[in-house]
């Protein structure tokens, strides 16, 4: 049976999920795609571990100093990498340079974290289009949510107008607190901190930041646009008043951060900022940590999309997904790539 | 360029708008598959039209007496049927000897009636995978909903646990008018009958049967199950009374036609009847034409999707998709079929 090898960079949570998921699905890779998928190597900041042979999940708790690095992961002859470091988008975190020198080789990459996609979107675009590789990315754009899915696949022929999307919970949590208990948003943020909803910095996500970066995945990578951070509006909730809340409130409005994009007069409007909805909106129900699409298409109407799931397991299980898409694809065209 | 000839039989609103959108796509066709697509034969119950070269969409109003039947749909050398007639789930309705000529001549089929496939879904299945063509049905599953690539796509590598789906527009329609103004199933049948919101016979709506038809069709293709309509449990809407719609009203609930499947101890549950959701509940906000999913699994939690299109145009476009998912196969097939 052929052998398909895998390497995991950026071993936090997510990455250690989806090693674990993946190589509890070993046998329905091998059933369904006649592959021995391998779990080559895996690699944080500092250390990881290498076995040609695969590693198995007993041996992923001790990591082994220095084995790390793109050079590292290049030379365990993986296949496929999947991407699960650190998110930033002002340099494009670590895991920029473990998908450029992935791509670069030919080999397939399934990114998870969304600094490098948002920094450095067109370059990898570029590199795996040279390259003949695979570039998968459903995990950055909203996890468990079908986002590009929707636009690639389930919406394929019919033109997008329109998409809007309730893509960050740690806001969700915010708001929610500061409508159904009339509590102002440093009191909301200081409760969600406490209970580890929202992070001690939590300007990335209340300043529209997190929502901006994966609006921006979608708008690249779904619907072929060039989008930089410049060219987004970005509105967070951290200024909203008491007073605000209370009018929609009495108007029957639910107030939610959402990132959209606007097909018109020839160009595309893409901003993020706090929209109200009634509560016969679908979107009026979106809270905690649930996320929501709408895309709005000229033959198709409107789609909504909504996804709740345990994390890291749901996010692991997207980027698996992206996963089984490649060992499709790759089944699909025959002869074996040279190694 | 390599041609793709398509044949549509069935030619009443849906076959028309699909045809008419087929048109109106080549360009795109060209563009982004290579392929010249021609419309080459369409054809109703006792007319049709055929011409080698194409149809345009100005000659689609008249049709020929005579050009119809599987054996028509044949000589015209089609590669890909699409079918679009009126569906019977009790005889396959004529849809079923169309799919089945086009399946057994290696013909693609993509089928929007759900007859056929409630009908003879196994052996249409079968004959397809013997012959190695493509069966397509997402316009049967729920339209413009994904549904089926929810399950094939999205959610791939995840294990299902169970699926519910709000299906149905008429009953939505008929449940909204009991629990908004408080009238009997009869008064609101006569009431959607007269706004055109409900058949003469209402009953394949109101009694479950089409529900049942499209969770049957999901179970079945997109679930590799073996479901008959014999192992639905199927309850309509006909015999709500009064009492229990302001019952669930005083409780806040929202009473909805579901059509769902449950695994369990080894085995699946598949039923349709009506359940009531709280406010909160995303499904409490389905209404009139609006169609709804939750499939649940163990790695990807809850996904919701909702849909709402103009038809005839939606169901049109969910076909055509279809058709770029047959397109985009094909092409990557390398050597052009023997015609």
């Amino acid at each position: 049976m052929r052998v398909m090898k895998i390497a995991i960079a950026g071993f936090g949570g997510v990455g250690r999920a989806t090693a674990r998921l993946l190589l509890s699905r070993r046998e329905r890779y091998r059933r369904l795609y006649r592959r021995d998928v391998r779990l080559v190597a895996v690699c944080g900041s500092r250390s990881g571990l290498f076995d040609a042979n695969g590693l198995e999940a007993d041996r992923l708790d001790v990591l082994e100093a220095g084995l790390t690095g793109p050079d590292f992961v290049a030379a365990t002859g993986a296949e496929v990498l999947i991407e699960a470091g650190p998110s930033d988008f002002r340099t494009g975190g670590p895991g920029l340079a473990y998908i450029r020198s992935a791509l670069s080789g030919g080999q397939d990459a399934i990114v998870i974290s969304k600094g490098a996609l948002v920094h450095s979107g067109a370059e990898l675009r570029q590199l795996a289009k040279r390259s003949n590789a695979l570039l998968k990315i459903s995990g950055a754009a909203a996890a468990a949510l079908p986002t590009i899915d929707l636009l690639d696949h389930s919406l394929l022929g019919s033109t997008v107008i329109g998409v809007e999307g309730i893509l960050n919970a740690t806001t969700n949590y915010l708001l929610d607190a500061m409508t159904s208990r009339g509590i102002g948003f440093e009191g909301a943020l200081r409760e969600a901190q406490a209970a580890g909803f929202a992070e001690a910095d939590p300007r990335n996500d209340t300043e529209g930041w997190d929502t901006a970066a994966k609006l921006l995945i979608l708008a690249n990578f779904g619907l072929g646009l060039e989008l930089a951070m410049e060219d987004l509006t970005v509105t967070g909730i951290q200024s909203v008043t008491h007073r605000e809340i209370e009018a929609w409130r009495a108007d029957g409005l639910v107030p939610k951060l959402v990132g959209s994009l606007l097909y018109a007069n020839g160009g595309v409007r893409a901003d993020v900022g706090i929209r109200a909805y009634p509560l016969a909106d679908p979107f009026a129900h979106v809270s905690g940590k649930t996320k929501a699409i709408r895309i709005t298409t000229d033959a198709m109407g409107e789609t909504v999309a909504m996804s709740h799931g345990t994390e890291p397991l749901a996010t692991a299980a997207a980027a698996l997904k992206d996963l089984e898409h490649i060992l499709k694809a790759r089944s699909a065209e025959g002869p074996p790539r040279e190694a």
